[in-house]
């Protein structure tokens, strides 16, 4: 099943413990379009580059068989974010943001496009995500990412895309802050009673938590040594999981939680490298494997284990 | 078996967004003691309390069983801990701390105590945590917890004690104080490479990991949505991870991962009310509930939860 993302496209200069990379490649659309190529095809990814854009840049997601058409490239640079990770490998500083050709960013989404029964809208302007919401032509599964800085500058806006999509996918802190209460599920129940299926709550090192109506369902995350560079780990995280979904033959709550696990690990694996380093190299053997450590790792009945790895691999034979 | 525990019987005046209390019920000990009680008798209490003990605090431990035979008590008055939470209720702010008769606290273990096959050494000096191993006689288990001040202050008995001890239990912030590194996998192995076969790590609202020397195991934290006090949740989730050991016919793996879950179930109600109210009127079968929803919160295959209750049945039995 095909999925529509709308996002960023970036050229990052990380700095973190590990290390640095400058002007390499990034962005939410980016992760997320790779992480989600493990799992279906087509990716349709809708963002803008500017001319500077480095053909070897495009060559990472041509490779995943990203479909570029949506790719816009306008006169001028291209978006650069510029940020560095001390110990805490949670939060990033941000030493600059150059919006560049991505300030004035406004999604066309391609005739060809319109039909995708699978959208996500990856952390841009609300106004923008609405935008997209109305040039799609009634999909299968929606979902929306947004950020501390549209929470507080355009937060009914924020709103109207919650109310408007299937899936919330939200970091720990800005559900906290959307909702303005600490308690997690509280915060996730004020934004499921807006009409959402599920509020996914990305909550870094410490795993997932998956809130729907009646239902609950939470995973640590996988451990890892040595976190390289944790960016780009949620929009890895949302790609698996909404691809994972988007290959699935449900979007029932069975399918929800597996994606959830799917989101995990891909994110684990986006850490281990800087930019896109090792999500472009993943393969489906790989994500497979550590799934198994994952269950390992949280379930008390390993037998299921099988019982899963037969469901992914039938759902990669679909 | 019987549990023997070393520790802190404590007045706590504390105040959190929920409202506050005085001179309340506290002190590591205590805490452990009921939750421990909920699993296996006796549970023997060394700890030192002063003339102005409250008979009625007295009797919450006696109606659960707890044996106060190394209950001392001496002339002055009863540590008392003085605290606040704010919004974030992971984080108290200590504001007075009144060590009293804890000052001089020399814990003597009964003669009677000398042969208890379970021992944890809760949360007080590392030099008394020392004694009080030496003088058991070949306990089958023995675990400790330690916390920031000793960590900084007396690090090398610390050390020592870790080196002694089966199980190690500690909070994630203590951990990385005390390995000297961020990452919560190598804090961990660094502990594990002093002796001890597990460390558990507690996480508070992210819940808890189980680390061995080739395994793995974390859960989230039993979702609640209103925090009243989590005074006292770290070390009732001890009382019933060693009380759930104390009670099983192994001390593996599986047995380790059970007590985990048993914590933090019995941890989360303690979370919800002021001092020991919840912990100490809590039934087997209140435990029994919230684990059955802690399962299908967390586990992928719930039939798992038919086959641990039968588990815990069987091990109520015995």
């Amino acid at each position: 099943m095909s999925v529509l993302v709308v996002g960023s496209v970036a050229l990052d200069t990380v700095e973190t413990p590990s290390g640095q990379v400058s002007d390499a490649l990034g962005g939410s659309a980016t992760y997320f379009s790779l992480a989600a190529s493990l799992y279906t095809e087509p990716i349709r990814l809708v963002a803008v580059v500017g001319e500077d854009f480095p053909s070897e840049c495009l060559r990472i997601l041509r490779d995943r068989n990203v479909d570029l058409l949506g790719l816009e490239k306008k006169p001028g640079q291209t978006f650069r974010w510029v940020g560095r990770y001390g110990d805490d490998l949670n939060t990033a500083e941000t030493l600059a943001t150059e919006l560049n050709v991505f300030a004035h960013f406004d999604p066309k989404v391609p005739t060809e496009y319109r039909r995708t029964p699978v959208v996500f809208l990856a952390n841009i302007d609300p106004g923008l995500q609405l935008k997209v919401l109305e040039s799609v032509d009634r999909p299968r599964l929606t979902a929306m990412d947004t950020m501390n800085f549209w929470i507080s500058s355009k937060r009914d806006q924020v709103t109207e895309v919650m109310r408007s999509v299937d899936i919330v996918l939200v970091n720990e802190a800005e559900l906290r802050q959307y909702a303005g209460v600490r308690n997690l599920s509280v915060a996730a129940r004020r934004v499921l009673d807006l009409g959402p299926r599920a509020v996914v709550v990305k909550k870094g090192e410490y795993g997932c938590s998956l809130f729907a109506e009646d239902r609950y369902f939470a995973v640590p995350a996988f451990p890892l040594d040595d976190v390289c560079d944790p960016t780009g780990a949620g929009d890895s995280f949302a790609g698996a999981f909404m691809g994972s979904l988007a290959s699935s033959s449900s979007l029932g709550w069975e399918a929800m939680r597996q994606a959830v696990l799917h989101g995990c690990v891909v994110a684990s694996y986006t850490c281990e490298s800087f930019s896109v380093h090792r999500v472009s190299q993943l393969r489906r053997d790989d994500v497979e494997r550590r799934l198994h450590r994952l269950l390992s790792f949280t379930q008390l009945d390993s037998t299921r284990e099988v019982e899963l790895n037969h469901a992914i691999q039938n759902a990669a034979q679909a």
